[in-house]
């Protein structure tokens, strides 16, 4: 095959932003290669070759009640039909595939991508995510319309901030990859006698074809790090999304075939399996002998089947979690509110990160503004959240629309929870009034002892209410607050823990709680960073260490296992 | 607690050699701290603090027939009365545990060794190892009265050997801790506004109480990289033997404890549970909640077991695998019939890495000596294997004691599998006269497509023989051998795969179906190194990737998912 784009051509774009991302992973200070601000795109803005606002807007236009065929090998029918959770059809199709073969078409690639090696796999990689990139305005568009986040968010989180967790992956399994050297002399003295000697070569090789089941919130976010990291580490990707979310991932497919084609590799190393209605095709896909790795993200019940029945397979979860924000005392009272206000609003808490239960205790609390009783702090958070999306055409742009039917009945359920505190209001978008956008909703809650120790408590904030509903949960003391949240996290699993304390022993015994319960912990956040949001390079996402995931975005244990090294040792 | 032993001597006397281990991981040259001539070791010696030989033998000799009471909590009752190979009782006894009080008891020390950080956790091992080594002639005879190998193999694996893997193992768990500061500074730019601004912590913390289920071979040599890579990463260990040899492992955690102890932690961070005649305290253990890393070395049953109900745990197996010879051509025929008789005779094949099947042509093969048929190969391998053992008391040295009577079954078995060309024969040991000594068993077998093609196939060289019996097959093509290779790795998996070829179309092949099927390969060995052995900081064992064992000693993957990083950010 002659390659469209060469490997020096690769090289000199892509090896200085690798080197970067490599530098960044190890001190895991601020740094990102993709503009967040969509104005940073355009041909003719500072990021040329790229798709500016209209432009992805035409695209995502031009692409509705398409099919898009690439010709994939094992294409037995069409499959598809979206519809935007803002009321529009989006209604492309998508190849479904016959596994028997798909499976073998993916292997046939192989060889020689295994023979690539690190390096040019990493910038293969890279490339990909360049070409995407330069699509950011059309990622954004396929993001809002399967996921229903609203326009900026679809933009940042689908867009840059995806790519950068892409990219991280992609550093991570270089690094792995290359920790052992690929050859090295070895020479063994043996006293008088002529020395030992031997030449070894290590050859990182890869498990085999890498599934991914995608989610309906956040399908590139999520994706990327197990997608890149398994075509980093020289393994075929399938990637099955969720039939809500089938466009974003769909459009990674077809730039990530492209581009493997250009660099002259197969580019069925890269493949589609979209299912037809009800097929719970994830099912049958994960436990096929072929399937050596699955990256899931997801319902804690499909997500426990996964890693239970595919056992031929490494199988990395993120799952849901119950989590949870301990207020003790702050001396920004103001702050703590604003930044739990638009937590609690963020993409109307359909985020794994969105904090549900606010510990708080019964007496009140200690704040530069005074003492506040629950009820006081409590008020003013609702009164807060109301501030915040006050205005309607704000609202939609912090709220996204609601997908899904569930979350709307969970919605107009928590009423039934306990005393609502702040209830939850229909918004109408300006753009599109078939959109059901919802304001939170947070309910009252008793976080004594015995609703929630002995081992069957009854509190109904000790499960996952995934979306728009909090609870307001009155602790008997900090002490207390400190206990059901060691509760939660080794019960229920948590993404994010939050606390605000001005107290150094509360900290303390948080932070205490946090490290033997593996929870990673945000304190006292009062400006424009946010609990449930994490920056690819520094933050951690999950632990890997508690219920809700069973592994981090993104660390060496994410990569580590995808590969395995071959020695091979000749007398020298 | 008072510490007998202070950080800054930690430091002093071990931060240099953990600085070799990590370079010597990254170059894989050949390197190791620990002597492996009995003679580098006495007070007055090279190694000075160390036991000499005799010292060995008498520390060995008072140890027989004495209980081991170190005062471990939960200890209900005694258990041991091991019977050496070598017919001569050791008879030791060992704290049987009471798992209730056991457990939580090894809990309470991690928060102290969580908070010790990596560096020290690594500098701690260093000592245990250190305290180790200096016993080893002790250790060599408790290896080898439990074992049953030959006391210069059990000096050399059963002691510098091993303590070299547990090396390695503090190394990748350092490294591994450490890849991800323990501090940061994040600040983002917020174009005119101010940046936004996080410090922001890392902490790796453990999982829990991590399980080592010892084999009765190797107990030191392949414990010691799950123990070290496990206490180094911040876990208690846990550590329950073979039945047939608790002894090696019993003075390691003896060991073990005594140093945590000197070092101001915890002595029941590592504990052992010793198990009653036929109690199966691996299987009740391996399913507590508490236990969340399990090491397993042993048989393919218990290790799929383990994968299969584990499910609360990390489980890295080490399972039995069927290891294959492909002999296609040489330009050594002498050193390689001598090479291959030593890997069959080295501990009468009780090694998981020992060759079983030995891939011939059956139109026999082009050597330096001319051309050789099958018959003539067969005949000069058996004549080679009998100029080895020919002197009984060398053949004890290097074939040890056959240990349980399941292997002299199998030998007693072998007639019964095909036409044997060379028959085992009862060796005197010197010294022992009490020990069950036995030479090589090599059948011949026919490699026809027709026997191992198939769904049933029904050759007995699919099937793993543990012991000192090995196969001739006579295959149709160096085509077919790389096939059955194929297909015996994929099938039953290999710890190690050999071939001597002067072809450098079969080379190829050969190595494109170990890269392909994930086996480590060495060709050509016709000196002093042998297929059946690897060097720690050099060579892997195993790879992970084929049914013989899930994990590689020692890589990243081994020691990446035993601790999780918690992060903690707060505003700068």
């Amino acid at each position: 095959m002659t390659a469209a784009v060469s490997a020096a051509q690769l090289t000199s774009t892509h090896r200085p932003t690798l080197d970067q991302a490599l530098a960044a992973i190890r001190a895991r200070a601020y740094w990102s290669p993709h503009p967040e601000h969509p104005r940073a795109y355009g041909p003719d803005g500072p990021r040329p070759g790229t798709l500016a606002a209209a432009e992805g807007q035409a695209a995502f236009d031009a692409l509705r009640g398409t099919r898009l065929d690439w010709g994939q090998p094992g294409t037995d029918g069409w499959t598809g039909g979206e519809i935007s959770p803002y009321g529009i059809e989006v209604g492309v199709e998508y190849p479904h595939p016959d596994l028997d073969v798909l499976l073998p078409a993916m292997r046939a690639g192989m060889p020689a991508w295994r023979q690539a090696g690190p390096a040019t796999r990493a910038l293969v990689c890279l490339e990909i995510l360049a070409r995407i990139s330069a699509r950011s305005h059309l990622f954004a568009h396929a993001v809002m319309h399967t996921t229903g986040q609203a326009f900026p968010m679809a933009f940042q989180a689908g867009g840059p901030h995806a790519q950068d967790r892409g990219l991280e992956a992609v550093a991570y399994a270089f690094e792995e990859q290359t920790r052992t050297p690929q050859e090295a002399e070895w020479s063994k003295p043996q006293g008088r006698r002529d020395p030992l000697r031997l030449r070894k070569t290590f050859t990182p090789v890869p498990r085999g074809i890498s599934l991914l089941v995608g989610c309906s919130t956040f399908p590139t976010w999520n994706g990327y790090p197990g997608l890149f990291a398994s075509l980093a580490t020289g393994n075929p990707v399938l990637v099955k999304p969720h039939p809500r979310a089938v466009l974003p991932l769909a459009l990674t497919v077809r730039t990530a075939r492209e581009t493997l084609g250009d660099a002259g590799f197969d580019p069925n190393l890269v493949a589609l399996a979209a299912e037809l209605p009800d097929e719970g095709l994830a099912r049958r896909l994960a436990v096929r002998p072929e399937i050596r790795i699955v990256d899931y993200t997801g319902s804690t019940a499909f997500g426990e089947w996964l890693e239970t029945h595919a056992r031929q397979a490494q199988v990395f979860t993120e799952k849901a979690g119950v989590n949870t924000i301990v207020v003790d005392s702050t001396d920004d009272y103001r702050g703590m509110l604003d930044n739990l206000a638009f937590s609690l609003s963020l993409y109307s808490g359909q985020m794994c990160t969105t904090p549900q239960n606010l510990l708080i205790p019964r007496d009140g609390i200690r704040t530069d503004a005074g003492h506040r009783s629950y009820d006081e702090v409590v008020a003013d958070l609702a009164a807060a959240v109301d501030a915040v999306l006050g205005d309607d055409t704000r609202a939609a742009a912090l709220l996204g629309a609601v997908a899904g039917p569930r979350i709307r009945e969970r919605i107009e359920a928590a009423p039934g929870l306990g005393e609502v505190v702040l209830a939850s209001r229909a918004v109408t978008h300006p753009a599109f009034p078939g959109a059901t956008i919802r304001t939170p909703v947070i309910v009252k809650a008793d976080g004594a002892r015995k609703f929630w120790e002995g081992p069957e408590p009854d509190a109904p904030y000790l499960s996952e209410c995934f979306g728009p509903v909090s609870f307001a949960v009155a602790v008997d003391s900090a002490a207390d607050a400190v206990d059901l949240l060691r509760r939660t996290v080794r019960a229920k699993g948590a993404l994010t823990v939050g606390a605000y304390t001005t107290s150094s022993e509360v900290e303390r015994l948080v932070e205490e709680a946090c490290l033997e319960e593996c929870a990673p912990l945000s304190l006292n956040l009062t400006g424009g960073v946010y609990v449930n949001q994490t920056a690819a390079f520094s933050d951690f996402h999950g632990t890997g260490g508690n219920p809700a995931a069973n592994a981090a975005l993104c660390d060496g244990a994410f990569v580590a296992s995808r590969f395995r090294v071959v020695e091979v040792r000749r007398p020298a």
